[in-house]
């Protein structure tokens, strides 16, 4: 076998996103890019903001000696400091640069953190729906990931969470706003979380570390904010990016941030920064961390994503679809009409060149996520091929 | 535990770099910089070719729409078609840019290709004297490092790699021209070690891998080429990055070749991709790749490094050292006066202000490595302590 058995394994389920984009692609060479309504990718299409590209350029005319060259592999002190004032308002607890380890994107965050903190056979404990790609990541660490059950709203589901807790458990990880659901956890939900996870560290003498994967962080709606996570409990550590909210999710600049109230921390930070190292990531792209330490205070482009969002939903009343109402991130999570299979109605979409992913794919079957970063008149247009491809699915079901 | 039992360990256990580094950096303080002769780090000092700075000026300025964003995992079309053909000509063998694989550094494309390859308790096979990072990026995917002893000239040890092979072995790591050592392997040292993999492939019906790490392959002396692996081992695979020759070390900007003439290239390049993916890589930097699809035919600035071996020969001559003549990198391998102990002699050499990485760090007790990507002139100065030290070694061990 020329590679490895485990990723034998892993390309032969090739997984539903990957076929989604694959069969989106066939789509439009077929009928024309804009003839195919593809919400099914988490890509943003609004372009960085303008403030990033005179960042950019001023630092690229400047071309400061030695600015391409290694530096700590935690990052720049001075990217730490700033992303440190920034993190310290958000998350209503006094951290220092120190807490802050520059990443390779979010999902760079998230493999260091992993490593840094599971042993083999080590639990990570996750509430349906999440995102796929936590599968994988828990796995290359030699972890395993426990699936606790969703709660009917889509909240996070404390009870089952609990349950799921045994003394291998090393995290809880937990995405908020929710990619796919668009779910924004309510910080009493999270005090109730902080509760069970104290309670269960003082029983078992090994407190689970909360994980908290941020990128959608500042994409709210209607005044909503997201409810901090280092401020509600002493061992949770925060992982994120500018992908989303300045659009740079090709550039892989985000970051790991610490909660200093755990006594730990420190053995914790060295142990982020040695994983970083020994990884291969070695440090996040210098002149992208130079570039967001000027950008911290730029919002994302909520504006456009609200109107996408309203419009959206119009698209889905006037079909009849229900759908969870969106508190942040740019998804929509849509219910299968009549109780049915989440699969067999993405095909049926897709007959009317209508793209999303199944929530089957998240651990939600019954439902389908719409990614909904992209242009608003591809949205609208939709809206009668939404129509026929349910009114189609409703009668082959009762055939 | 707040970190994992591994990680614990090796936070123990702090690398001698690791160590050098926090040294010399109290050194400086005392001391001042300039009165520091720090050849501890592989930093260069050069900074990019102002062909780079013109590059990524442009692509700033021109700012285009999307391209911030996500592409596929393997990296933009055009530069791996770009970096395809300067391959094809450097390695002797015809490839497409289907074989090429945009990663972050060359830390990264190991741990991608180790992440693919690797089942449990696989091996992987270096000959000494070798970069430590690999044992940590092996162990990472589950995988063990056998070490194969070193040549008495530190040419590759083809003897010794064969006796270190098994029916475990997935792979053999070399990297040349080589850190520490400068030593650039032969062409028919790498065809004997190709006749050796397929024998033992032919045997047990498992070809190992090569994989060649070659971030130094542009940085040779006296016009010396190093002699290419893809067109010698149908099972080989390139490891390389712009770290060195471009000096985007910061950057984090690599790429991965695979032998088009092995019958599973497609099976490896799919498993690559997916490495990528879920080690949370997910691709290269967007804008640096961009960038050096540009300037995949700018030449690296051996005569500066030329110039600096020059320097660094003469001060060693002077002191009475001997050293391995460096064919390439930027390294130069000095023999321990008298047969005497790495640890001890880089200990009196840090007295006089020098600092060096002890052999014993590379497997190869008895020597000490020198970087001279550093100024000339720091180089021309440690002239006298150099003298020195090799004197008051020599004199404690009489004593």
């Amino acid at each position: 076998m020329p590679v490895s058995r485990s990723i034998q394994k892993a390309l032969g389920s090739s997984s539903m996103i990957r076929k989604m984009f694959e069969e989106g692609g066939v789509l439009k060479k077929k009928y024309g890019d804009v003839n195919v309504f593809d919400f099914s990718i988490g890509n943003p299409d609004i372009d960085p903001p303008e403030a990033f590209r005179k960042t950019l350029l001023r630092l690229a005319t400047e071309n400061a000696a030695g600015s391409h060259g290694y530096m700590p592999n935690a990052g720049y002190q001075h990217v730490r400091d700033a992303l440190a004032r920034k993190i310290s308002r958000e998350q209503g607890v006094a951290l220092d640069g120190r807490c802050v380890i520059m990443s390779v994107g979010a999902a760079g965050a998230l493999n260091v953190i992993l490593k840094s903190i599971l042993n083999p056979e080590d639990e990570v404990v996750v509430c349906k729906p999440y995102f796929m790609e936590y599968r994988a990541y828990t796995a290359n660490h030699g972890g395993v990931l426990v699936e606790a059950e969703a709660a009917a709203n889509f909240n996070l589901n404390v009870d089952a969470i609990q349950a799921a807790l045994s003394d291998k458990t090393a995290a809880v990880l937990i995405n908020s706003p929710n990619n796919p659901t668009g779910r924004v956890y309510p910080a009493e939900t999270l005090e109730e979380l902080s509760v069970v996870l104290l309670r269960h560290g003082k029983k078992t003498g090994r407190y689970p570390y909360l994980i908290a994967d941020e990128p959608y962080r500042e994409l709210t709606y209607d005044g909503i904010v997201t409810p901090p996570v280092l401020c509600t409990y002493p061992h949770s550590i925060v992982a994120s990016s500018y992908s989303k909210n300045l659009s740079l999710p090709g550039e892989r600049i985000g970051y790991i941030a610490v909660c200093p109230q755990n006594d730990d921390a420190d053995v914790l930070i060295n142990a982020l920064i040695y994983a970083t190292r020994v990884l291969g990531y070695v440090n996040a792209p210098a002149l992208m961390q130079r570039c967001i330490a000027e950008l911290v205070e730029v919002k994302a482009a909520v504006d456009i994503y609200a109107n996408r969002r309203m419009v959206f939903k119009r698209v889905l009343d006037s079909a009849g679809l229900s759908y969870i109402n969106p508190e942040g991130a740019f998804y929509i999570f849509c219910k299968v009409p009549a109780g049915g299979d989440d699969l067999a109605f993405v095909d049926v979409l897709k007959k009317h060149l209508i793209l999303g992913v199944p929530g089957s794919a998240f651990g939600a079957p019954g439902w389908v996520r719409f990614a909904y970063c992209v242009n608003e008149d591809l949205i609208n247009r939709s809206a009668g091929s939404f129509k026929v491809a349910k009114e189609q699915f409703l009668s082959e079901r009762r055939a």
